[in-house]
């Protein structure tokens, strides 16, 4: 059942799909691929680039200086674009790595001009996504340059929970998280060390609890007072066009 | 004369436009407004905002924390949309001030749909833009994430550099900037004392100056090089449609 397709389920919070649309979406989902965790599927410098959309499983995309450090940009969970940025460049601005075992569809992006082509609200649908992705960097941006270490990984911890809650993998009281402090470290601009005292100190506030592989929420209200969390720039408020 | 608008050179720089899809983007231009500097023509959280596309003068999008912080995500030059992130969102997550008194057309969101329904090809073109635009605040997330001051200020010339080569308003000698340190600063995570000591290092060692409004490649070669500035992820190397 496409309905049941994560991407069609984020779509759907921005428009409300018709039959037709939702057509030409599955005619967009061809070929099934799996990658494992740890072997980048995109890299960056890449040509020929084709987009994904994530199944299944955790992803991040990611920038390697030349010095050899490097910055995790985002993650991608279930329903988001992997490489729709770059897909549209001549070659891929970053790598994209399968944080855990991944499940993929490829896009390719002959297919994709096509659709706009043929239901250009779809086009406007894309847009939107790729907007909502932009706004999220944009956020880490301001993590980085403006939060402190505790406020920065609160408002990141509650950003990853308010994406899973649409595609229904998380709500008000947690969920499962596969990221290691080596991801939050790369993300965050932080050492694997002051991941562990950021993380210690929230649980000991009685805020978050990250802890074999899970993010609880122990006081969602507090968390969000603390990180001054506004999810507006998220756009999950439903339906814009209908 | 359409053909010399900015926006026009950019999209051109991924698309050969046709004449009637040039026809589209010139019926998109219609209500002209100038704004004086300094006051903002799009507030964060504002609902119903229209985009714009910048005619003359600069721009800046930023982002203000509920302590006061601010948080400069990126400048825009002649050719830019203004607000094309946000203008599919329920609200806008960011604000836009005129760095100089400013010339810019208003796009109203249904015209914009309107427009990709009838050149799908439009369509395309603008979402080469959003990603080329994510693609700029995902470099200056790597400068704020990790480059030092000196790389950090070095890259981000270079880039302005770049985006103004292709709208005509810069070359490999350097280009016109009515940016100040306070401006630099916000966008760069820098103090104005820590601004000034780095532009002052890089003058004195003979790659860049910029002074009296001018930013000037002393040696291009050679401060290419120090930031390690690969420019592939402006996408500037000529249209990828034909």
């Amino acid at each position: 059942m496409i309905e049941n397709n994560p991407l069609v389920r984020k779509l759907g919070a921005f428009v409300a799909l018709s039959e037709p649309e939702l057509s030409v979406l599955a005619s967009l989902h061809k070929r099934r691929r799996t990658f494992v965790r740890g072997r980048d599927l995109v890299h960056q410098g890449q040509s020929d680039q084709a987009a994904y959309t994530l199944a299944s499983g955790w992803a991040c995309s990611y920038k390697l200086l030349e010095d050899g450090q490097k910055q995790i940009v985002d993650f991608q969970i279930p329903g988001d674009f992997l490489g729709l940025r770059s897909v549209l460049m001549h070659v891929s601005d970053h790598s994209i790595e399968p944080v855990t075992d991944i499940e993929v569809t490829e896009i390719l992006v002959a297919d994709l001009l096509d659709a706009f082509a043929r239901t250009p609200r779809l086009a406007t649908a894309v847009l939107w996504a790729a907007s909502r992705d932009e706004a999220m960097v944009v956020e880490h941006l301001v993590d980085l340059g403006r939060r402190d270490a505790a406020r920065r990984m609160a408002h990141f911890l509650l950003e990853l929970g308010a994406r899973l809650v649409i595609v229904g993998m998380g709500d008000r009281t947690g969920y499962a998280c596969p990221l290691t402090q080596y991801h939050l470290a790369d993300a965050l601009g932080l050492s694997a060390v002051h991941i562990n005292r950021v993380l210690r100190q929230l649980r000991e506030d009685g805020m978050v609890t990250f802890r074999d592989g899970f993010v609880a929420f122990d006081d969602y209200g507090r968390l969000v007072d603390f990180a001054q969390f506004d999810p507006s720039y998220m756009d999950q408020k439903g339906p814009f066009l209908s």
